[in-house]
């Protein structure tokens, strides 16, 4: 294995501090905790806080910033934070109007989260969880009970940022959460294994010429494993079968096109050009774009799709509203 | 070979529509042309244009708007724009003031930039040159004369736009684009090779547990290789050796640690973190930034490190200041 780390037991905290003394302008970490949190909390504002495993970088991190997230929780690599190590974050952020978890559908995840929840209550905090499910390649997985939460997270993000900047409740944040995330649907495709540093080799094992289609960003199993075909083809696959898992067609789509860590931007402009030839033959509007690695899987070779119905405008000028933040 | 394409000989078309079409609120593509450029171009101010070949996405048109560039011409893969492309991005934004060209120092770039600079005059532009040769690794290369120019051409490109953005002139611009490029030191680690489309494989091979410093973005030959060593042994050899390129040490430094295409960003900020201790330890202070994948070489494994002299303070101020581009 090579990899520029030093020893494996210090390579989230070592993470956390380049991370922080590289962004001290706009984050910190909260001493001796696995929390990265935003400089100038706005008050009077429902705060948002996310988290999960290690590994996924620049998420969730980067999406720590005024009209997003206020803090992100940090666990080891592809595990869940500690109930906690949550409940630090909840203590950091919240400005008394509450707080809103935005957490990946991994069962471990679930579980700690909400554990944070209950606690953080016995605290005086209100806390309310979205959970985000939008990877649609398979029904449970690995570490998962219904389907995994991905890439479409980030849109999650932006959305629920967005409103709370703009002064929505805890309990509208929440229901505005579960309304969005019902319209966002992921595809992954791996080229590529990643290696987790712990481990020292690759999760899983394809052929010099095979791709899989439908793979977590933990390495999960997908639904299909076949020789590697041209961008038009695996852009045909995945536009089609997510067009096909909304139960009406949306006329208006914003179309997230996400690197899994390893994949050179060149390729992932070229899926997005055929995506978007694609969309245009179904007579589907794009209204928002975004391509680059932000929801990755260490060094993942491979990509995923992402549409998010944008039918209700005020989505569309959510997600193209200002931030500054390290990675949006 | 893996990578998500159609057919070889459409790879720069398809990449730059999938890029013009994922921000075509920043950014178009000059008809029929390997020119990207900014949609709306700040009247009464020089134009700053770069460019070289393709495979090192974000850069150069990424880096395109206010206080930027205002153009960047795509090469073919690892290959240099032709002069007729890059007249074509001079005459697109030419706004009477004069457009200044960055290049990075390969014979190539230089060559056909000087012979666009050339035919430009005589359809009365006035244009002048700032070539990056920041990569103290190794004098000469592969296809270089002298120092090759990478990961600090991006810092170039801000310093100048900021300062083309405030009023200098062609002239001024030229000039602190010189002083500046001389603060600018980089060298770069390899821990695996990129596979070009055209070529099918990897441009060179390392052992299973080896490493090669001073490594090119095109894959060009470095100073060393060895076993792969702790991330905080690597940091102290590249900023042993690019401080001690210093004629005088800085005082006041700022860092970028640069992502080679296929490095996680967890890897990136340990190392980070490591060349900020090792700063502090010296007693140089860092006054800015960056880490992450700026200056890529398509899938390569690696990072690079680049200090910046910033004993003047405007300096920070120009790479500080307000920009709205995709990658910056």
């Amino acid at each position: 294995m090579k990899k520029i780390i030093n020893n494996l037991a210090d390579i989230i905290d070592e993470m956390m501090n380049g991370l922080a003394g590289s962004y001290a302008d706009k984050i910190h970490r909260v001493d001796d905790s696995r929390v990265l949190a935003q400089n100038d909390i706005a008050e009077k504002r429902v705060a948002l806080v996310s988290g999960g495993g290690s590994g996924h970088e620049p998420a969730h991190a980067g999406f720590i910033g005024d009209g997003m997230l206020s803090a992100a929780v940090v666990g080891d690599v592809f595990t869940s934070p500690t109930p906690d190590q949550i409940l630090t974050a909840i203590d950091e952020v919240d400005q008394g109007e509450g707080v809103l978890l935005i957490v990946k559908n991994y069962t471990g995840d679930i579980l700690n989260f909400e554990m944070a929840q209950e606690m953080s209550e016995m605290n005086d905090h209100e806390v309310a969880i979205v959970v985000v499910d939008d990877d649609i390649s398979v029904e449970n997985s690995e570490f998962t009970a219904g389907k995994r939460g991905v890439a479409g997270t980030i849109l999650i993000h932006k959305i629920l940022g967005d409103a709370a900047r703009n002064g929505a409740s805890l309990s509208e944040l929440k229901e505005l959460g579960d309304q969005t995330v019902a319209k966002i649907k992921t595809i992954g495709v791996a080229l590529g294994a990643a290696t987790v540093p712990e481990v020292g080799k690759p999760g899983f094992k394809l052929g010099e010429e095979e791709i899989e289609f439908g793979v977590g960003i933990h390495g999960e199993a997908g639904y299909r494993r076949e020789k590697i075909r041209p961008s038009k083809e695996l852009a045909q696959e995945l536009v089609t079968k997510i067009l096909a898992d909304y139960a009406k067609k949306p006329t208006k789509v914003g179309v997230l096109v996400n690197g899994m860590g390893a994949t050179p931007l060149m390729e992932q402009y070229i899926f997005m050009n055929d995506v978007l030839h694609l969309l245009a033959d179904e007579g589907v509007e794009v209204t928002f774009t975004k391509v680059g690695d932000y929801m990755t899987s260490l060094d993942m070779a491979g990509i995923s799709l992402t549409l998010i119905d944008l039918g209700d405008e005020n989505l569309v000028a959510a997600l193209q509203s200002e931030v500054s933040t390290i990675a949006w």
